[in-house]
């Protein structure tokens, strides 16, 4: 029997559901895996605050070096979160030839190469399936599993909160304003909810999942962010009519000479695998060239699934001979493509005059923009809603054919423009 | 760069598929992984047929033995399929050494022990990823990224050809004799389609995933099997109705004090997951205790998706220092529950009389099964469909109310009999 001490880094709610994790399962992991895994050591920032009242207290300790000077502890798991201090204990432990596993999704998408290179020149590893999807297991699919593919697009549900909210919106009728306080209330929000409503958090793991499914590095400052902020209930409303859903997704797509990758509202249709993703779930859609669709759909967040891709993390660290660390290629800026071709949702309120629709149909042909489907609304007094869609379209036509209609005097304003992807 | 020889057996659809992924990704493969792949033979039943083109005449042999003696193939993919040969080849492969990769889900069900064992005690490794759902990472999840869960219950569409078959009769409102002709004509069946239709190919991967999820042998005699065949449009019209899609489930629930293990035609309500997964695709929805819900879904079967998952685990057997073995213990047959908590859809004909309702309603009240929703359908000339769906009850007390509900002097005929599950 092998045994392996490993020391946590936090000892919050994370933390404290990967000591039950590994404390609950320790037979069955000793029986299936042949190792028996032992927390010798967490980190905590103070050691007065109060804690779950099984972990023997002399495990605590406010002192990182007794942990990296430790030599018998071979893995360390991170729960800090955030950006600093958590990137520089990492960096630590790694370069004290500490394998470190983490669900730290920032760290991760913000400083890949300097972690990925610290683990390789120290011959130790580095493990983050939990930073992004929560229990799925989709790192390690892209890692183990789809060797024998080219990863041509990812699309995913990556952020349960703005899911939960747009679910809450679509199933209710509500506004964004309404749910977003209730979630907050029910702690589905954070109360400053900016990363997950703005789309940062989704940007950190689409971050993450381009860069290891198309083996190039993304960053995200390539990454296109657009939250959920704008969407109202009348958005969901005419989507419904016109057979989508809207949710928040995070889209890569690799064409060998160019990389679109963007985080924003978006309309699919109700026949998509992952209109169904309700609620604060999430989900991965892939598509490779010879595996074709692949979806992984689960719990995004909370202790216990989260605590459960750790601990696998763990037990996969402890029982790897050889570790694998994901060295890529940083491609040249121009790959990423801004000018790409989509579908897009427009809503308009017009003034209710005789030839506004086709004054408006004109300007989108001026810019080669062809339309699907029209919406007219019933109209209120002076103004009425007036809907488009388009058929696939480069994005720099369509908005320079909205500004446009922006000036043009039969138009009140551009409420709200949504893309649409299939 | 480590380089490893192995041998096909069979070069069929997906040998050939394989065949071809080896090719394309070989570069890629040796890149990220460290090993050179190389087909060292094939083996193949008549040296005269006429196969693909690019592959080197030389390489085929139709002796075992040529593969068997070779010392330096380390690794034999089999897909001839079936029971015989493929068991008997398998097993001498590993008794000669040779780590096996399989995606012979009937082998893999029917003869688990004794391959696991051979194995075991040849210090080999015995890999069939894609046994089950094709190009998901199911059975590699199962293994390496659920350890610290213990696994509740695996509901899955695990067979593409009836689920295309449900889903095409729900879509354009066909009956069962209709679509499974076209099905057959377009290549989507088989010429004999019993296997799928009848639940069996279903059975033998549910044998394989309960056994894994549960750590205890489940064989394909402990499991109820009923096929699609008595579904009709009329049915999956009242499903519709009453907020359901009808799905060929594979069903294992894992209670620790016992397990139900079953495979039949389910009503699912229309907000589950596995409502949405249509056409040929594949899905295996899981629970654990720490990952909660956890869906996979993807394409169940074909050349390529198939060929994936093969390749997938070859690169792994290459790789691996140690192969991951699977020893499961046998459990009592006492431990396999016939007669599980079930909700009952039920659709009778019965004769247009006053108190029809009253008496049958009277019967279901005897066996302590209550009732959820009834609908009561336009009559015909003499008869009229009266459609029941029950609370959860005891399987065995809502047969004894249907077998005298079939005698009672109201009633013409018991038309169909579903379970449902949420």
């Amino acid at each position: 029997m092998k045994e392996v001490k490993i020391a946590l880094f936090g000892c919050g709610n994370i933390g404290t559901g990967v000591y039950k994790l590994i404390r609950n399962n320790c037979i069955k992991i000793m029986d299936a895996e042949g190792v028996s895994i032992v927390i010798k050591k967490i980190l905590v920032r103070d050691l007065s605050k109060k804690r779950y009242a099984d972990i023997d207290e002399s495990l605590f300790t406010n002192k990182i070096e007794d942990i990296l000077l430790d030599k018998e502890i071979d893995i360390v798991a991170e729960f800090i979160g955030g950006e600093s201090p958590a990137k520089e204990y990492i960096l630590k432990a790694l370069n004290h030839k500490k394998t470190v596993v983490t669900a730290n999704k920032e760290v991760i998408a913000k400083h890949f190469e300097a972690l990925q290179e610290a683990a390789r020149q120290n011959e130790v590893g580095l493990y983050y399936e939990a930073s992004v999807g929560g229990g799925m297991p989709i790192i390690r699919a892209i890692h183990q599993s789809l060797q024998a593919n080219r990863i041509q697009s990812v699309m995913g549900i990556i952020n349960g909160t703005t899911n939960y909210i747009l679910s809450k919106m679509a199933e209710e009728g509500r506004e964004f304003e309404d749910v977003l306080s209730e979630a907050k209330e029910l702690g589905y929000a954070e109360p400053d909810p900016t990363a997950d409503i703005e789309g940062y958090d989704a940007r950190y793991k689409l971050s993450i999942l381009a860069t290891l499914c198309f083996n190039k590095r993304v960053q995200i400052n390539n990454i296109l962010c657009e939250g959920i902020t704008k969407i109202t209930s009348v958005d969901i409303q005419y989507a419904r009519e016109l057979g989508y859903g809207v949710k928040l997704l995070a889209i890569a797509k690799d064409t060998q000479n160019s990389i679109e990758v963007r985080v924003h509202p978006t309309f699919i249709p109700i026949n998509h695998p992952l209109y169904a993703v309700r609620d604060a779930f999430n989900a991965v859609y892939i598509k490779g060239d010879s595996v074709g669709e692949l979806m992984f759909y689960g719990r995004g967040a909370g202790d216990m699934p989260t605590g459960s891709a750790i601990v696998s993390d763990i037990i996969t660290a402890s029982t790897n001979k050889h570790h694998y660390v994901k060295l890529v290629a940083t491609p040249d800026e121009e790959i990423f493509e801004d000018n790409w071709l989509t579908e897009y949702y427009i809503r308009l309120s017009v003034f209710d005059k005789p030839g506004v629709l086709s004054k408006i149909a004109g300007i989108f042909a001026k810019y080669n923009v062809s339309i699907t489907s029209v919406l007219q609304k019933a109209r209120g007094d002076v103004t009425a809603p007036l809907i488009f869609v388009t058929h696939e379209a480069h994005e720099k036509a369509v908005l320079s054919a909205i500004n446009e209609i922006k000036k043009c005097e039969y138009v009140n304003s551009v409420e709200n423009l949504i893309r649409v992807e299939k």
